[in-house]
């Protein structure tokens, strides 16, 4: 084992030629990263390589001369292709040995899909010699775990449901051992809308300049995030140093800001209106179904959700929604008042508390001088008032849907308040 | 410049602390690896390393012992965190000097913006000696070639907006012309629906077997998808050597076919409705407005996609869609006859060719003994009859949603034929 005190200093390679063929990205990566970062355990190095067993093994060489702990993911396969083992092997200069245990794994994991194991897959049982087997409950190839030249190797197979779960069951457990009383890292993200990424910056340069926590600002589409990071020797240490500075943000932008880490628009309307009893319908032109698939990905939405109307057609702005058709024909699809007689149209129609009405021109056709591509128009009803907002985007059609989408929820956000 | 006939092998390294704590995916990579792989050039290895001017100075170190061309993104930014530019000089042993016609780009691109230029922006019109700017039309940093120790050296920005018209417009152009004559490499995608990723593989193993081309399955979410690849000295000849596959292929799996490349179910649909001037509509229940979004995704839709109904709750099944309230009490909102209703009543209250009606538990509440989480029922009205499909998933809420879209464009492609 390493001295006490020695701080993790690990490396991701990622082992498959379809990674530099461009043909998958390497989302490993970011999700070990991840997930190591939590405990404060540092990666300082990413990199891929091919299924080429020389290259395999120089890039053991190289991460061995500068990290301790050396993740691997990919090339564990049962097909000629798959090197990452004998890779190691020959680096380390041990044998592979075959395995009952893993053997024992492999005719279970078939016999439990009624098949018999094919004979490539014999190959997936050797391990390396004088290595552990990290369990893989989701799939044939079992992990390797392995100290030698004072590093910790750990194999684990690509397929993401397979990897994920062996990463959180056994490679952090053991990092945390052998690392254990690391600085912990901790993050909390903060959410605004409606201001822009150029207004908070210029207002928050006096923050960024900080070392610990830091203060940086994510790119979010058509929404705002700061991230604040801080390290300390707790977890409660860290949170400690982080609460001023959100403080500070929050006087600074608390009229911008939705919410916090894992929070989304929808996620956060959802939750305000469940807690009043309130229901929530939306009639949509250009986002064409995006805002209520939004509402509907957040698990329980149906207690809050009552349903909606895609007017694509003018049609069906005037049968299902009532808007009138002299205001279509006199003021046009996309205008503020075609976007609040939806919304109030949606809301008698569908009995709920509020309704939203969105209309607009995503393009990249349909433009004119009097209404541009990326003019739209956003109508909340609460029944009293209806409040109509106009927007104008100068980006691509997925673009314009999704930031009218949380625009719109932004705004219902507001009327709720 | 290198010897003629020499090979490209290229390096890729990504520069950002926050790629390595796991905040970002490093997407760059795949995005230029698989720009490189179009014209035949060969991307050996990827990294990812902080913002540490010693590790960056290291990893070019490194690279410049394996590979020809080094493709560095990220840490042009102005702030004492970017370090790129800085470590390569050093590197390299030259200095960096101000360029004029960087500093006007600056002023320029400030200038447009009315703004002036903050005095840290100036650090980014500082050129490594004796190497070229590459011209950025979407920000202020500048990237930078140079060809020094017999590589060629690109740094490029890390927004993706800046750095992919840059690696177009300059870094393709100048391998081309320095790796000319390589081999192209050319890829075609097919995509199934309809068929089992299991049932496929076990039917093409003398296909991907071979070498030129390979053949080989990708991850598609309700779907399936073949990428055949070739090489050859010209397009032409390594299209030559997909076709017989490809058409090998077709006769295999014809009927699962849907479309190649960049074709997406929602887009060959929208195609064929087209073409026919048909129009379609869609009632959602479980779905919640999904399929409505991917359809309008597609720019044009309009012509063909009328609109259509969320109807989340079961009041709205009535009174939009004339779903009869004894189904509904009877057989319940998730039933067959439920499924007919919703497609029946949404093509005749919106007057299209086709109505499309779904109603599901996607879960993961809801579920019951006799109506399960991942339940779906999916039917296509067409006037004279109405199909309907019952599906039963095991997957995630925002997989069952998914993929009961994907199933519902199907199931109307096979009514169109």
């Amino acid at each position: 084992m390493v001295a006490v005190g020695t701080q993790c200093q690990a490396e991701l390679i990622a082992v498959g030629s379809e990674i530099l063929l461009g043909q998958i990205n390497n989302s490993h990566a970011q999700v070990i990263s991840a997930e190591l970062a939590k405990y404060g355990l540092y990666v300082y190095h990413h990199g891929a390589v091919g299924d080429n067993e020389q290259r395999i093994r120089r890039a053991f060489e190289t991460a061995s001369q500068r990290s301790n702990v050396v993740i691997v993911t990919g090339g564990l396969g049962p097909t000629a292709d798959d090197l990452t083992k004998e890779a190691l092997a020959s680096f380390l200069d041990r044998k592979l040995v075959l395995s009952e245990e893993a053997l024992h794994h492999l005719m279970q994991y078939f016999a439990g899909r009624q098949r018999q194991m094919p004979e490539e897959n014999r190959k997936q049982a050797y391990c390396i010699e004088g290595g552990e087997l990290i369990p893989n409950e989701n799939g044939t190839a079992p992990g390797q775990y392995i100290f030698d030249r004072n590093v910790h190797f750990f194999l684990l197979p690509g397929p993401p449901l397979e990897m994920r779960p062996m990463l959180r069951n056994y490679v952090l457990p053991r990092l945390i051992e052998v690392f254990g009383g690391q600085q912990a890292l901790i993050s909390r993200v903060l959410h605004f809308c409606g201001i822009g990424e150029s207004d908070v910056d210029e207002q928050i340069q006096d923050l960024t300049a900080g070392q610990n926590p830091t203060v940086a600002p994510l790119a979010g589409e058509g929404e705002m995030l700061l991230r604040i990071t801080a390290t300390a020797d707790s977890e409660s240490s860290a949170r400690a140093k982080i609460a001023p500075v959100e403080e500070e943000l929050r006087r600074r932008f608390g009229s911008y800001l939705y919410g916090v880490d894992d929070d989304t628009l929808p996620s956060v309307v959802g939750r305000r209106l469940a807690e009043r009893q309130h229901t929530l319908s939306v009639a949509e032109s250009c986002t064409g179904g995006l805002l209520a698939s939004m509402l509907t990905d957040v698990p329980g939405s149906s207690a809050y959700f009552m349903g909606g109307v895609v007017a694509y057609d003018n049609r069906i702005k005037e049968s299902l929604l009532d808007v009138p058709s002299d205001v279509l024909a006199t003021e046009g699809a996309v205008s503020e008042a075609t976007a609040r007689a939806l919304a109030e149209g949606v809301r008698r129609r569908l009995s709920t508390t509020y309704g939203i009405g969105v209309t607009g021109i995503a393009g990249p056709g349909g433009g004119t001088p009097e209404k541009p591509v990326g003019l739209v128009y956003v109508a909340v009803a609460d029944g009293r008032q209806t409040q109509v907002y106009r927007l104008q985007y100068r980006v691509s059609r997925a673009q314009v849907r999704l930031r009218t989408c949380k625009q719109a929820l932004w705004r219902l956000l507001g009327i709720m308040e």
